[in-house]
């Protein structure tokens, strides 16, 4: 994966939420990015529309990007479906030898016309989402040492992916050896493994997610990234089965401010973060001790201000530690990753004597 | 479906266990078995082996059920996939035109010996787990007199879909138009529709069921058969998204007795009824009311006086009507379910006024 540049396509939909797989790219794999693609924009600083990207410009062609040796669709449409207009970028970039890599629904290599492009110029086309995963969860027990942490929350893109990452790096540089388990396309985009487990066969889900930490129990602590929220009624199934499958010992919580409608559900409400909070835990706990221990802010829409005093309101209403990691850096909860952790390695020991 | 004539194969598993499909088609669709094919316990009473089929001996041959249009296989395999022995008898079935039905997760129609053969003989191979279903829930509204009762479990295969199937029959017999719907393959062989939400795309499940919902809300009282467990660790997932998809008013909870390790899972122990009961309003309650009326007890592995003894105190200890519909029949819990939705539309009528 190291080698990889990338060129980015937001082709239309340059802003944070539609395009979250290119801007989350960009922010964790920022030496890879060689452009971004979205001829509306084409000269104007990816930074102002995307949050991230310092220093990049849009581009409009693929052959702007003479460098780059791979196309990156980061964008979820709506549907899932690869837009027509999209279709004559994506044979420019496979005529000039490049890689392309999705995570849509709709698969490229289902697609006749881009697997002969891609034969003819044999060149890869790597659909994220596609699997055959066809293996039950059984419970094995993990390696006990291997300390589990699973980012949960009250909604869908809110941070659960963003606050795995943030806390594996925070622990990577306090000498901790911790591993990000993605469980998403967009995860497996930055880390290059994962499942992406809202395409497995239901059968099959918590069997995922435990082969996700079978793989992965050699580290000290696991980051589990969550999809989703138990509270969605779209999407409880995948979140319960990562949660069930990857038995982890603490959750963070994580939420975005001012978010109060379920996504693509507007009509139904996200209950109040107590509420999540024993939800979780009510579901965490069946067949093992496990607790929230701490909660990750996502205070993007309102002012610092607003985001300090909500930062105070929810740490004494909740008595867990609260950051935005973005805004105020991620320390509060990687402290609390490792309080929690030396508390549960402590009782391993007092249960072994 | 009126016009099949099956064999139901059960070869060398001829027990209520591993042939659960097989029996619960000879006990809700007994017109429609013409025979059952074992060849070790050929010329013996079936209801011998598999408490059900009164009057039908095992045959030994497909060739010994001239008049059958159809093969049914009645046996789910460890691992799911179709035997070597059992595909010279699959073969012959074909070669003397039967259509061959199957549930198991190793499709007949990716198969190309079996299609090949199939195509010959112009019969059809009906894989019902078999599905390319990709909508997303949407929490639409449902009819709002349509009163939806879901059927639960504390573990796999110990009667949700058998309690769904008595309620509907019950219902039906007091005037009540009440509906089965079908959630597992078993289930939609007897019931001829319904959605095999096991085998559905991960994030597609409650989309399935709210589906399945949607398509039967013209009538009164829907009887959703559930799949697995909230607290089976393998299949949690599955039992989450059929219960947020069909947004049920009411929960039948279902058990075995003496069952206290989880199937596959033996080294997990499944929680007390009351914590079972509570996991499940939990997670049923997050946006609308619904509650536990009522308890269906499988007493299969005791004695009728300890069954009556257990219904006592599992009734005191729930305050709930408990019964098993197989040894005590179903009265108790049909009436549980006209007393709940008899509430449920005064308490309609009382939010429009």
């Amino acid at each position: 994966m190291s080698e990889r540049k990338l060129v980015i396509l937001t082709e239309g939909h340059s802003n944070p939420h539609t395009a979250k797989t290119g801007c989350c790219v960009i922010r964790y794999r920022p030496e890879e990015v060689v452009a971004v693609l979205d001829g509306t924009l084409a000269g104007q600083e990816v930074a102002e529309y995307l949050g991230v990207g310092d220093g990049l410009k849009f581009v409009s062609r693929i052959d702007d990007a003479p460098d780059a040796n791979c196309l990156l669709i980061g964008i979820a449409p709506p549907g899932g479906k690869i837009p027509e207009s999209w279709r004559p970028i994506i044979f420019r970039a496979i005529e000039c030898g490049m890689n392309v890599i999705s995570g849509l629904h709709d698969f490229m290599t289902d697609d006749a016309e881009f697997v002969a492009a891609a034969q003819q110029q044999g060149v890869e086309l790597i659909d994220v989402r596609k699997n055959d995963f066809t293996s039950i969860a059984r419970r094995p027990g993990f390696r006990p040492e291997c300390f589990r942490v699973h980012t949960v929350g009250h909604d869908c893109s809110i941070g659960k992916m963003l606050t795995a990452v943030e806390l594996t790096e925070g622990l990577k540089e306090r000498g901790v050896d911790a591993k990000f388990c993605a469980t998403g396309q967009t995860g497996i985009m930055i880390e290059g493994s994962g499942y992406p487990m809202d395409r497995v066969i239901a059968d099959f889900i918590s069997g995922a997610a435990e082969q996700l930490v079978l793989e992965n129990e050699h580290h000290d602590v696991l980051l589990i990234e969550g999809q989703g929220s138990l509270v969605h009624p779209s999407y409880s199934a995948v979140t319960l089965g990562i949660l069930h499958g990857s038995a982890p010992h603490a959750l963070v919580l994580c939420y975005e401010v001012l978010r109060d409608r379920v996504t693509g559900v507007e009509h139904v409400a996200i209950p109040e973060l107590p509420e999540i909070r024993r939800i979780f835990e009510v579901m965490a706990n069946i067949h093992q001790p496990c607790e929230v221990i701490g909660i990750s802010m996502n205070s993007r829409r309102v002012s610092e201000e607003e985001a300090e005093a909500e930062r105070e309101r929810v740490a004494a209403e909740l008595d867990l530690p609260v950051t935005d990691v973005v805004r105020f850096g991620r320390d509060e909860l990687v402290d609390a990753v490792i309080a929690a952790r030396q508390r549960y390695l402590e009782s391993l020991e007092l249960s072994v004597e």
